[in-house]
């Protein structure tokens, strides 16, 4: 999957490869890969389509990445600058879009028609969320259950296709196919929620980001949502949205999250959802597959970066 | 088809459906659902799958506009004010993107893996086009190999797939598939001459855009490449870079453009590219469908918008 990632890289031409070479190698954890690579041996396991459909996860979820940067105007990611600030916004949106052409070029290459469209409809449910988010972005009383929906949409519905995919690629039965979607969805979810947590309690140079970033640029998650009855209005308002002593409402509301709960409740939701994609598992055959999903699943939890 | 079209936008929750119905509606041409339309009925006629294809066109079109005019920092298209005016880049770059997504869903829902495949392949050309157009795009030296090399790319590839596409779906023999795109192709570069042609001498109202806007851009076109020889260097650089006296500069090569030869020049180019996709119909069997595409490549020149 890896040499599958570079040669889309290395055959452009020389402009495009520099480009292309400033988004895509990273230091990524290649996690929707490695998900559609186990559930690929669910069953049958057909290397050429898989890795195929592997690499098109990754594209697809770098093309987000690098428009997702634009759109927050965010200045590092992976602890080196954004392509948006390597070049430009003009060029960052193309190189973006080149990365979905190849992502769709990869998926067709797998010549699963029900996996093109479950991608193609993963994709829309993905940027319906970005636009969601970066819209709706500034409102700080953000609701749990909206949380949910906009992180389900944002990025369990890619690891749910990367489970989903890969299944439908080993020619698994129908409710193994589904069994998989749950457990992906629920995995992306948990995910989330612990990127959330990170992004208080991480440290920069693990990060490869400032820590509270979702906080300057003003996006409400989890742990901020969990503690939000304990602190003013105000304070939350002015961490939030940059009104009045910013810093020290930021450290204000960090200092919340960490002490006051929401860091531990954020991880006990965490573990909740990493459980309940557990229990999906009950449909997969014993084997080392399935040992590998239930480790996967604990190690979205544990991560440290 | 434009009913699907119509569906693709009504159906999004009501946010999405007020963005999309920014840029969808629009007074467009629908040149590459037309031409996909004619085509899909060279042999066989598939209704269904053929109104996904040539929706699909229309929105990777649309799609790509949507950005270009980011890129760009386009105010006005089609006599209305650009999406990344009306809301921000942010939102335009978004918005772009799930039209991207529904051109690859419809695409999809033809069921059709090489018209699939083809679509994503196009759909890298086209952004690999804009990608060299936006990097190099201050070069006033362009050669014009080089510039037929850039339209290829950015017009006449989604032509081509628009073409070969649709007699794919109606299952026509190899060679009426190649055929087509060559027909499809040759009428993708008439299309974009004769677009840069009307870019000089055009009127405001019917173009939808101010006139000149490719020079002020600092796109330099055929028109311009025709009479380059004509003119100081020092003018040539003042008008597309903004130099000096700009718009003195942008007059005097407009005056030479269209008395110049540079309108009439890039006429006959144009002339040539359609009557070399004319000729490419020669396999396709006599009768109404190959009447309508000659009828086409006849308004592609003469159209005055």
């Amino acid at each position: 999957m890896e040499s599958a990632l570079t040669r889309a890289v290395e055959t452009e031409q020389p402009l495009m490869r520099r480009l292309l070479g400033l988004i895509l190698p990273g230091s990524g954890k290649r996690l929707r890969p490695a998900l559609a690579l186990l559930c690929g041996r669910v069953k049958e396991h057909r290397p050429e389509p898989l890795v195929s459909f592997a690499a098109s996860l990754e594209m697809l979820h770098t093309a987000t990445l690098a428009h997702d940067d634009i759109v927050d105007e965010a200045e590092v990611r992976r602890a080196e600058p954004t392509l948006n600030v390597q070049t430009s916004n003009s060029i960052a949106v193309l190189v973006g879009d080149y990365m979905f052409a190849q992502a769709a070029a990869h998926v067709a290459a797998t010549g699963h028609l029900g996996v093109i469209t479950d991608f193609a409809q993963a994709a829309m449910t993905i940027i319906g969320g970005q636009i969601d988010e970066a819209w709706a972005g500034g409102s700080v009383d953000l609701a749990k259950d909206k949380y949910y929906r906009r992180i389900g949409s944002k990025t369990a519905a890619l690891f749910a296709l990367a489970a989903e995919g890969g299944a439908k690629l080993s020619d698994a039965e129908p409710e193994v196919v589904e069994a998989l979607g749950r457990y992906g969805y629920q995995l992306g979810l948990a995910f989330q929620v612990v990127d959330d947590i990170l992004d208080v309690v991480g440290d920069q140079q693990s990060l490869g980001k400032p820590v509270g970033s979702d906080i300057r640029q003003g996006t409400v998650t989890l742990p901020a949502i969990l503690v939000r009855d304990q602190l003013p209005d105000d304070v939350f308002l002015s961490a939030f949205r940059g009104d009045g002593h910013r810093d020290d409402s930021i450290g204000q509301l960090l200092e919340t999250i960490r002490i006051g709960g929401g860091v531990d409740g954020a991880y006990v939701e965490a573990e909740r959802l990493t459980a309940e994609a557990c229990d999906a598992l009950g449909v997969v055959p014993a084997g080392e597959i399935r040992d590998a999903l239930l480790e996967l699943a604990s190690f979205v939890v544990r991560r440290s970066t």
